[in-house]
């Protein structure tokens, strides 16, 4: 192998740590052994058993912090894989390994881009945070949203928020993601009577009673979306009634159910429409919500921007603006106030086996982080 | 214990006998003996692990044979019972014990009805023949059904055919059935596309596709039943579909539906107003059907004829005549073109714990049933 650089050469090394959701196993110290040494003040944080750390550069002004996890998802059995997911690999430009993408590289080059600005720009204005905790893949309670609790107790406040999930989709900067729409989960237990199938009219079906709402559930036009967010959407994801025994009627039916909203509507607004639909079908029924995120939205301003432009001369590319895809902890930091976006590598193998990305593109990563603590301090 | 009857003495010798589905466990033996005794000729019919006997008395003429089987279904744990389900126990007048109603009363009844009728009227006209199996609570697969086949190959035929089942509902005869619905099973997939809640437009949901074809299919009117049957039902039963986890949209949907139907329809129309439903609703799907048995009526003639007058005379009730409930093994019997009728006792207490039978009702199911003989040979 030729060199390599600093930034892949630190991914390789947080590959190597088999930090399984919610384990760190010590990929934090890595990164806050560099952190101080180029001058981070460091804020160790364990909820439960859960490794958060928080890292400050600068004396005094707005503050613009890389939010990422450590943890990774589970690999499946490591013989599904070409190479083994902890032993970071490199192959015809391809880095592989768990967390390779997602995003074990964005922590390298926030790291090594951060190793670069300070010491350009040892007295930069303004400052520069590391939110990092190792449990995003998880249930995240005891991550993130509580590194935010615990700023907000202690009167701090991010302006800037870079988180580095992989956002790309086909090339690296190709999409960045200004906001994310919210995640409203239910689960409903319609209720009938059991009974036997050839005594229908000594029960009461609450698969019959609850296809026509189900119907009209999943034909509701919940609003057209906007200029940044598609419409809401709502996907039932599981419905299960029956006894298993062909001839009996059963006595209730669980519908598992999911929104993803745009800022055009809120948790309040979904439910009362929802119940409306079911009240219209005289269902009798128990109703279960479960709120995994509001929707949050970082408009076109000096973050995007500097964003947009770091992109474009680092690769030439015009980014695209998105809120599509699943949820990220932006969700926890969006809601203080702070403008949050999303710059990551390419996320196609993410979740996946054989999990890789362009060990070119990590330096491309670096270059744009780099470009954007520049664009945001220094222009 | 005062004395007992011989029909509870043979009843209580029958229900000590284990015979949980398919077992027979010598109750037909039993049985066996009795009639070789008053010069029945036996045949055994065992097929696959099923006890299965026909037997035949008298020369010549027409033939009403009796119906019914040895086996009984299960007891759940016998710490549940009052009394041990096969120690048969007298109580209050009731007896109690596993098949006591369902159908081992029945069976001792009809034995000695017909050692009665045989004393009495040695050289009857026509013929009397009993079809016993083992296997009407199991899969039924190679009972009744078989022992009617095996009757079609030798060129017998069975003109009339009492079953023994429990079709009385508060006093013994109030009810006799004198056909069932036919009951068509299906196990309907509807396919789709799997895919994650927050790309529904990358998947195509089995579940939303299906709701309102399955309101349909539930809402149907299929026919208005008519003077013997009540109208034709769909149940669905069984609905299944999704991965368990909540942000999967599930590729498949298994939907499993039940029609007790009358003799205004066929199965074949049935199929075809089913496909055509999904069919409109532009359904992707697999389907797969089982039937499990046609409708079947004996109109009222000399048999309903010969039971209502042998009801009226031992009880004094007026007998109605009922096509409701589940299947029973009349559905084998009358295709081949029998007249069939059941008639047993009252079936509050059938599959439950403690099942038990009025003793004195067993002594009434006897003399109806050798009214019934008298009515229908000597009169």
């Amino acid at each position: 192998m030729t060199s390599i650089s600093n930034t892949i050469d630190l991914a390789c090394q947080l590959i190597a740590i088999d930090s399984i959701t919610p384990e760190d196993k010590g990929c934090q110290e890595l990164m806050i052994k560099r952190l101080e040494a180029i001058g981070f003040n460091i804020e160790r944080l364990r909820f439960g058993d859960v490794d958060n750390f928080w890292a400050v550069h600068g004396e005094s002004g707005p503050l613009l912090a890389f939010a990422g996890h450590t943890d990774v998802v589970p690999t499946g059995p490591h013989s599904d894989w070409q190479y083994n997911p902890f032993s970071p690999t490199i192959v015809d430009g391809m880095l592989y390994g768990r967390g390779a993408a997602d995003m074990k590289g964005s922590l390298a080059a926030m790291v090594t881009a951060c190793e670069a600005f300070v010491g350009e720009h040892p007295t930069h204005p303004g400052r520069i945070g590391f939110l990092i905790t190792s449990d995003e893949e998880g249930p995240a309670v005891n991550g993130t949203v509580k590194v935010v609790e615990h700023l907000q107790q202690q009167g701090e406040f991010i302006d800037w928020c870079l988180v580095g999930e992989p956002s790309s989709t086909k090339q690296v900067g190709d999409v960045i993601k200004n906001g994310r729409r919210g995640s409203l989960g239910c689960v409903l237990t319609i209720l009938g009577t059991q009974g036997h199938v050839a005594y229908p009219q000594l029960a009461d079906n609450p698969i019959h009673k609850a296809v026509p709402a189900l119907t009209d559930l999943s034909q509701e036009h919940w609003d057209e979306g906007n200029d940044y967010f598609p419409a809401t959407s709502l996907q039932i994801s599981n419905i299960n009634g029956g006894t298993g025994a062909t001839n009996v009627i059963p006595g209730s039916l669980e519908v598992v159910f999911n929104l993803r909203f745009s800022t055009e509507l809120t948790p309040e607004v979904i439910k009362q429409r929802v119940v409306s639909i079911l009240k219209k079908h005289d269902l009798e029924y128990k109703i279960d919500w479960n709120l995994s995120g509001l929707p949050f939205l970082t408009e076109k301003g000096r973050l995007v921007d500097a964003i947009s432009q770091a992109i474009q001369s680092s690769t030439g590319r015009s980014t695209e603006l998105s809120t599509s895809g699943g949820t990220s902890d932006g969700r926890f930091i969006a809601p203080t106030g702070t403008q949050v976006v999303e710059v990551g590598p390419v996320n196609a193998t993410i979740h996946k086996v054989d999990e890789c990305v362009s060990a070119e593109d990590l330096d491309t990563l670096h270059d744009i982080y780099l470009k954007t603590l520049e664009n945001m301090f220094c222009s």
